[in-house]
């Protein structure tokens, strides 16, 4: 085996890259939820100044990254990559946003789990010596993803109960070869694990079992317990999608003792009508930024386990009889190397 | 600069990655081509023995990987990671053919530069010490595109001039840290570029600029001269995206003494009605996996450029005013390590 591959699926990255900057914005429900204030930008216009919610996207991802080259204080032309992608065909709106930036591109396709991906191989390739900066980004806007995924918004479709709110939101992250951390010390890459799940409405069923697949992957991979962790925090699986997440560790008779959701932190469920919770790579894109890296910034959290997680299904796949396959990208940050 | 880091955009694989095993599948049309007779499988059957073409392209990328993995010698299992892409929307044919693996799986989307991309990060992965095995996997199914690009295979549109003939063809490898070549020596990862072109059916032009960009760069990185490859190949510019290459090329007074495109080379273009050429993520792929490696193998090309590129629209871009984004990832190919 390979000097930084450890069990099945993990990867050790020795040289523990630095997430030097990050940046983020969010639209007007993300400002009103309980992370709002922690955003660096939060825009009222769902257009975000553009004519059309695709190109708003895109310039949500290149004013994310624009946030997170300024507090990394790294210009665009010192990264040797920029991992990226979205959940619109065709990724486009990372396409067009790297189009101004004359930086190489690597776009990824990952469904939600796409910051924990992009974050992944940005930190692998400078762990694997091939450049001084890197970076990651991704993004979703409620509208873009809703009249391509479901339905128009003009339709005024009825939501059920296990629907989750596909966040508008960006996150970015810029990665040094060295720096004062949080430092990115191990992924596990995700397997796609398809349980037979056909809903479209209920993704957090959906991907729950990816995401024990790679979280019990990396436990055992690198002999840590859930107790390492001072939070281990899943992607998008909502209310419940986390609440299946934790029977499943049951069964195997583990605690989650410190676990939450970044559908469940990014809006206050009493308050916001978004059912299950938020959901699209935005959402663990912004989390990720307005709030976890601080923390680990701070020392309030000193081992972080980040597993991003997306439902890998399409409408035609689901229109010809398909389930829909999940996936779960894991990244461990530390505030030591 | 980080010791890999080769000028703005180059990668320096001191390892020298091996590529151990390569497969491929193709359709009817693309058996009756030059090249037919040296896939390892054809289908006459478009569905290739399943329901829809969605479901045949997942079912080509898993028979593409199948035979790249036996003739690698290697059990999916060994893997340390799979990349991976296509050109349906939320990338399903990657997505469900890797259900079955239990490999970690990376999904890339790059358009049809998706095997480019995908073998540049397989390979940096071994170079990084991630692991001792990875493999790369592209496709395209000129019916499954068809119907998400353009307009339904029914409406029976009549095809431009400059148009190209997406492939029905899936490519993969199986790279190992070790071996007797072909060895991956350097990748030159590609930005976006995008010269205002706006017809979906001249992407030969709308990636011909992003070809230039990658090549001339990865020439002036290494400081290399288009003498020094035995082939330099573009992924699918196809007749008159080639021609504009050479243009791009002779302005600045270099010639391409060797140089090719996989869209000219998949098909005979007096024979089989394919307008400019072939394109699609399988057209590079299968070239690749069908022809060139082969030839690398057996000594008749020393050194080889392969360089993929693709088009980063989507059909939603276009409608609302946008041109066409181009990208086109390098990766170099050589006999000796």
């Amino acid at each position: 085996m390979a000097e930084k591959q450890m069990g099945s699926a993990t990867f050790v990255l020795s040289t523990t890259p630095t997430i030097l900057g990050w940046g983020n914005i969010g639209g007007k429900k993300e400002g009103e939820g309980p992370l709002g204030a922690l955003f660096d930008h939060i825009s009222n216009d769902s257009y975000f100044g553009e004519t059309t919610w695709e190109k708003a996207e895109s310039s949500m991802q290149r004013q994310a990254l624009s946030v997170a080259l300024d507090k990394a204080g790294q210009p665009a032309s010192n990264l040797c990559a920029l991992f990226g992608g979205d959940l619109m065909n065709q990724c486009i709106a990372t396409s067009y946003a790297a189009r101004s930036l004359n930086v190489p591109l690597f776009g990824v396709y990952g469904a939600c789990s796409t910051m924990a991906e992009s974050l992944a191989l940005a930190a692998m390739t400078l762990d694997g010596g091939f450049g001084d900066f890197s970076a990651a980004v991704a993004s979703s806007h409620f509208c873009t993803a809703e009249r391509q995924y479901r339905t128009p918004l003009e339709y005024g479709g009825q939501r059920t109960p296990t629907a989750q709110w596909t966040a508008t939101a960006a996150g970015a992250v810029v990665l040094a070869k060295d720096g004062p951390g949080p430092y990115v010390t191990h992924v596990t890459a995700g397997k796609v694990v398809d349980r037979g799940i056909k809903d479209a409405n209920n993704m957090g069923a959906a991907m729950a079992p990816a995401a024990y697949d790679t979280i019990s992957t990396h436990l055992s991979d690198t002999g840590r317990s859930p107790d390492f962790y001072d939070l281990i925090v899943t992607g998008d699986l909502g209310d419940l999608g986390a609440r299946l997440l934790r029977e499943l560790f049951a069964r195997d008779n583990v605690e989650l003792p410190r676990y939450n959701d970044c559908g469940l932190m990014l809006y206050d469920r009493k308050r916001q009508d978004v059912h299950c919770g938020g959901s699209g790579c935005g959402c663990s894109a912004s989390v990720l930024t307005a709030l976890l890296l601080n923390s680990v910034q701070r020392g309030e959290l000193h081992h972080l386990l980040f597993c991003a997680t997306g439902a890998l299904h399409s409408p035609t796949a689901l229109g010809q009889g398909e389930s829909i396959p999940g996936i779960c990208h894991a990244v461990a940050i530390s505030d030591t190397p």
